[in-house]
């Protein structure tokens, strides 16, 4: 039986291309960018192609990206990193954003830094007014992300971002999830500072870059050797930077026939669903979303069950939220979608990538549909 | 003409088991180790085993291994997460410590830690009694490398640890280049952190990890999805823990023989030197030392000119500091060892590794011989 992988939010395959791309790096090119001599300066080399590919991808200048080992790190450097200590700033973000944003809100909030957050409707939006509403003289930075993991909702960051300005306020998007599935422009978004996951966008887990805007204040949050423009102290990972750069250079070149295609995957998806005959609610369905991300509630279902069923015929999706094992209950970002109960606890979130095709697709409805019935006729 | 690696201290290459073992992991198992499915599971056995295999190398229970990003965020990670803001607590360390050390302490420092720095004699030894006069009612953390990376001198961890246990002292060891070199055990040594360092042990650069001692206060660096038992938070990096577990399995297996190896090419290459006919002395001479380092200063020479002459002839290896292409100043440790200004402008340091030959220091000493006779003659 031909496994079936729909879990690309949680994490991708690395492209054959990029492993080939790392590969020198993982074995005769092993130099470290900081040494003078041959083998030092081919890494170095390797580092700087690598900036620029990113930077090609976002729209930016080189000298903006910093390599960081992920997401979570660079979401972290931002927030500890623009407020500061011993201040009475202010934050908004919303109630929806990953763990890696809302955990370390969470300490600066202890540390005394006032937080406001802003809710989403049933849509799984963030209203960009309510936004502006939290917003007062202190506050210093809004975090906001690019789109929803679990939902796939991408929030309106540019019309925040454009406001914020006027106001001098500064601007974090955690576009972890975005970054390879959408037309992601620093200079389009307006914003200070983005995330960049490498194993979201087909390269490994344990790279992501942070794109930091010309002045925009940054303390680091690793010190030491002083590399990354002294933001980012520690050797450079250079395989994974350089196989960072690809799956951004691969990205660049087909993005929107990727998007498009990917965006169709979704359209069968649904309509088999449909033709499934179960009672199911597409969550978020009314607002621009991901082109490879489905996230739907099976009316009376648990999650777990479905999920069993699943995974006995070789298929990985997640439930509702952030990918653990085990996990029941329901998402924070469910809940503040005001899902109705028997709606979230039987939620899946089918997510696909470049590697699915549409027989994958039909051959997915096909196993969910003889999980689903078998779950009918057990309860 | 063959090229000549010497220089391990920098980064060493990802030896071909350890890229093999890594391999599966940057291809068809790439799942995210917190999800529930197949390709998660599988992912969460390879983190598991590869835990086993770092703490057998540390003689400790695999549940006290946190996998980092590298040595750098180790070290930040226990400096920032062991000092709390807001206290009047003191810490002690050394001179000679790494950029990855020092740096984070001199933030420390800013935030009105105090620290009392202890200094080097001449061997390049700190005297564990020096530590002792150093430390006062208030001193929570004493960190002090394991070796040096620039001179290879190997510090009196375990007597420094014994001493602050009975004061309640905190001990922190930056063991980043004594792992996989000469036996490292938590027990043996009795700190309560100590720093490992992928890319100086064949695996690649990028990935780290750090003990901590059960009970041993630690307030995490990054905060997110809660990975590593909350203490560092970002999906796993599945490949380079795979590789830094096979590295420390690698070494477990010969750790004697291969340090005893590596001592004889030392001694090749000392008396090889010495033969040159040309004046120089080795830092820490007297002192323990790593096997794999020789640190020599040679009266009346640039350390660039040197190494421009061997990279030239293919030769790898670094001037008396922290590889840092251009850097021609005196590293903080010659000059707190106190080196003549005439040897210390002069200081190449030689760090030869696991794939290192005798004929590789002969050919060395060959082409050393020549670069050293060509600048004489210049000179």
């Amino acid at each position: 039986m031909k496994k079936l992988y729909f879990d690309h939010n949680a994490t991708t395959p690395v492209l054959p291309r990029v492993f080939k791309a790392m590969r020198p790096y993982l074995t005769t090119e092993f130099g470290n960018p900081g040494c003078g001599h041959e083998w030092g300066l081919a890494a170095r080399r390797a580092v700087d192609k690598a900036r620029l590919q990113v930077a090609g991808l976002l729209g930016c200048d080189p000298l903006n990206i910093i390599f960081t080992s992920g997401a979570t790190e660079s979401n972290n450097m931002t927030l500890f990193g623009t407020l500061p200590y011993f201040s009475r700033a202010h934050m908004v973000t919303s109630v929806i954003e990953h763990p890696a944003v809302l955990k370390p809100v969470g300490v600066l909030e202890k540390r005394g830094i006032g937080v406001s957050y802003v809710n989403v409707g049933e849509s799984g939006l963030v209203d960009p007014d309510s936004v502006k509403d939290l917003c007062v003289p202190e506050t210093r930075l809004i975090s906001l992300m690019l789109a929803n993991n679990e939902t796939g909702v991408v929030q309106f960051v540019a019309e925040v971002a454009a406001f914020a300005r006027t106001r001098g306020i500064l601007v974090h998007t955690d576009a972890a999830q975005a970054v390879g599935k959408i037309p992601v422009n620093v200079e389009a978004l307006g914003v200070d500072y983005l995330t960049v996951a490498g194993h979201k966008l087909y390269a490994p887990k344990g790279v992501g870059a942070l794109y930091v805007r010309d002045g925009a204040p940054l303390t680091p949050l690793v010190h030491g050797g002083g590399q990354e423009r002294g933001l980012r102290s520690g050797t450079e990972n250079v395989p994974y930077i350089v196989g960072l750069g690809e799956a951004c250079a691969l990205a660049a070149e087909d993005l929107e026939a990727e998007e498009e295609r990917q965006r169709k995957l979704g359209e069968t998806l649904l309509a088999g669903l449909k033709s499934l005959g179960v009672d199911f609610r597409v969550h978020g369905k009314d607002a621009p979303k991901l082109p490879n991300t489905l996230s739907v509630g099976f009316g009376g279902l648990f999650a777990g069950d479905i999920l069993s069923g699943l995974v006995g015929c070789d298929v990985a999706v997640s439930g509702g939220a952030a990918c653990q094992a085990g996990k029941t209950s329901i998402s924070h970002v469910l809940e503040s979608m005001r899902v109705p109960r028997e709606y979230a606890h039987g939620t899946i979130r089918f997510s696909w990538g470049r590697l699915t095709t549409g027989e994958d697709v039909t051959e997915l409805l096909k196993r969910l549909g003889m999980v689903l019935s078998d779950l009918r006729e057990r309860g």
